[in-house]
């Protein structure tokens, strides 16, 4: 999940809104085509969570290929693995839409404290940061605890590494000192900068993540420490100690590599030309073993498919499954997605990103109209069996947003209980035991139920009965 | 703390029982000697939980000095400092007790899956562990979850990296597999072996701790890994999937370095020559910054003296402050005082240790005859406003075992909510944060006032009233 959190709450365009406001139609009555879904959503949840299906498979993805980072061999090699498996999984379509993917590789990393006692200090590079000469950079720390702060310091900052320490306010707020941190203390004439790790309280816990450098601001290497130490330096700073740290970073951007969306397909009985696409990202940081975001995510998407597929039911339209590749650092995927499918993107009926983690489902984030929010909203009420009912104001979702923008097609996101998502989010402690087996087998239950749902309702999504 | 979870389980010798019995006398109902310390105790109470000196001086050590091993220039430094902040302080003796410690050193330290597919796995040797080859030992796992297990499969370990992934079923039964696990592989003809972290659930933490080898055995590298991959690996195993580690460790062990036992004393204005020892330990593992082990109880123990000193009282007792020198790895400060005080032992009325972390204080831990457990109960009871007035079965600790077990004294230990104790316990974790200033303010209080009355009161502790 890169910016997901700030995406939902963008607000929808106006012409759309007016567009909204002036056709929808009451149809909370027309209620009539949900009935034969009864049976078959019942069929689709109790296969999703007879077994640990779903958690065994994402457990093999992330015990095997642990982490994998665009360009590296291990997201290849999983790409690889996802199409064989979706191959004997029997899907009526499988293949690799080619991608080319940034490939950012970290190198080594240290960060010292040099004065006024040694120490070393657990650091974490952000993604896309360039790195540092070999050996090092070594200068006095800034420490400060918002952008506010450094601005009226700025003229403290030249030469310096800054540190800031926001704590955590909710990801979106506080998501912006490692996205812009580095070019903001750059405008100041920092050398280096290094952010407070975005997320709950850890156990020394380092949260790396995509930065952004601003055009025309020199690029300074960035990389996150923990929110103990921030605390520390802080502390230190606030004794009246003059702090110097050496910071050393072998991080540097290679060639484009070549990867892949992984796409797997349900075909339409009816009309295969429209399409419901489920996706999830495949790529992660090169922490962890990307399980929560998103090989579960991704899992969950793709279950869709295989359990529509075990359980032979076809669709009216077709269910396309995207495992996205480049989430966290490009988007490659989703841009490859929009350009190549631009033809065809008025006749995707619907659009659902999985990466919000696979803990337990409490129903669905919606952009869409009136008539899309009431016709999902009849579907999520059939959803009470595994928890997923609540449709939420909006929608979406990284990969899936620039085909949105594009086709302007509704979108949703699968929404679960986030208590601990940022707890783990972008550390080395996103595995597969934070997982409930249960949990993931409902996230694929609720997501197959609402794509097959949308994908073989008598008309398409937004319309209203018996206009086609 | 290094085996303290054990050593409380001790039985007490068979003869020093018989004499308990027979010497015993009720005293519960005579406390008169007990009012006179209402109120210097609730001074001593309320000195200690007025401000958040303690914690301050606790940040500043470990936020300085970070962790401080056995032979390192961080707990050298360390100690000058407490010294020099001792006579700050103006105790009444200052003195550093030169010992002689092991110097273990880690090196560089990497734990690669090489097959089925190439892993980097977080990795923490154990301390005192012989270092692999520098191109590292490579070998087939052989994961079991017990000691049971290892000997059922036996005949499959020749050669191969044995992982033990025992779960934590509490420090004392579990602690065992860190301590002897080397050498039960070793004797099965292991090359290596891997032991799941000791302790509680936690984010890829990696514990590391000491470990024992077996005289007559070879001695085989060994490191912990975290809960999450210990469980990934017996996951491969149980998939029939052949795994193939390579571990590669750098430790040695350096020549003897040179260390001190930390001495600051209040004396006694009657009876100077008899002493209340209350201590804890200075050094820590080479991770975190040694907070809870045992930096706070080092602090609190120390805040005892100062205290008094701030307070003016002046106990008719000698009350001796011990900053011991290497707990975890060795337990010569332990060892040396033994032998340094041997003489003056029989004049130890009571020796106090501080380490089993300073969260919220529930009382104290007494090993001792029922007439010195009639009179620490007394005095807890006036302990009620920091909580601290239970007095458990027995009591001890590692530091003050050897002096113990020569001098047949009673021992106590300074008991305290453990929740979070094994969540942190020899962990990269274990920092200041994690510590509420409030806590260990009432740490401190708890254990001045115990050392105060114990120190002051009129008969010797043990004796009863009047009989000197």
């Amino acid at each position: 999940m890169l910016l997901r959190m700030l995406s939902r709450r963008r607000i929808l365009p106006l012409g759309l809104l007016l567009f909204v406001a002036a056709t929808a139609i009451p149809a909370a009555q027309d209620t009539a085509w949900l009935e034969p879904y009864r049976e078959p959503v019942a069929k689709i949840l109790a296969a999703a969570t007879k077994d640990d299906f779903a958690w065994q498979r994402l457990a093999y993805l992330t015990d095997t290929f642990g982490n994998r980072l665009s360009g590296s061999q291990a997201l290849t090699d999983a790409i690889e693995w996802a199409a064989a498996e979706m191959a004997r999984d029997k899907l009526d379509t499988v293949r690799k839409d080619p991608v080319k993917v940034p490939h950012w590789v970290r190198g080594a990393e240290s960060l010292e404290v040099t004065s006024p006692h040694h120490l070393r200090l657990p650091v974490l590079g952000l993604g896309l940061s360039v790195g540092t000469p070999s050996e090092g950079i070594e200068a006095d720390a800034l420490v400060v605890d918002s952008f506010l702060a450094l601005e009226q310091r700025a003229s403290e900052a030249r030469g310096k590494i800054v540190v800031f320490n926001e704590p955590f306010k909710g990801y979106g707020p506080t998501v912006a000192y490692r996205v812009n941190g580095a070019s903001q203390a750059a405008e100041a004439g920092a050398l280096a900068v290094l952010v407070r790790s975005v997320g709950l309280d850890g156990l020394r816990t380092l949260h790396t993540g995509m930065l952004t450098y601003r055009e025309g601001v020199p690029k300074i290497p960035a990389a996150a420490i923990s929110g103990e130490d921030a605390d520390r330096l802080t502390r230190m700073a606030a004794r009246g100690e003059r702090i110097r740290l050496k910071l050393t970073m072998g991080a540097e951007m290679l060639p484009d590599a070549d990867s892949a969306n992984v796409i797997g397909e349900i075909r339409g009985r009816e009309k295969p030309e429209e399409i419901v696409v489920v996706g999830g990202h495949f790529d992660s940081w090169d922490v962890g073993a990307g399980a929560t975001d998103d090989g579960g995510g991704a899992v969950a998407a793709w279950e869709v498919a295989r359990l529509l597929k075990t359980l032979d039911l076809k669709p009216r339209r077709t269910i396309r499954v995207v495992l996205f590749t480049n989430e966290e650092n490009g988007l490659r995927g989703g841009l490859d997605y929009r350009d190549r499918y631009r033809a065809d993107l008025s006749r995707h009926v619907l659009m659902i990103e999985s990466d919000a983690g696979v803990f337990a489902p409490i129903g669905f984030g919606l952009s869409g109209n009136e008539t899309v929010r009431s016709q999902v909203t009849a579907i999520a009420s059939l959803l009470a069996p595994v928890g997923a009912t609540h449709v939420a104001a909006t929608g979406g979702g990284a990969d899936i947003g620039p085909s949105i923008t594009a086709g302007r097609m509704p979108a949703m996101s699968l929404d679960v209980d986030g208590a601990k998502y940022f707890l783990i989010h972008h550390t080395d402690a996103d595995t597969v035991d934070k997982i409930h087996p249960a949990d993931l087998a409902k996230c694929a239950g609720a997501l197959a139920a609402m794509a097959y749902v949308v994908a073989d309702m008598p008309q398409r999504l937004g319309e209203t009965t018996g206009t086609r």
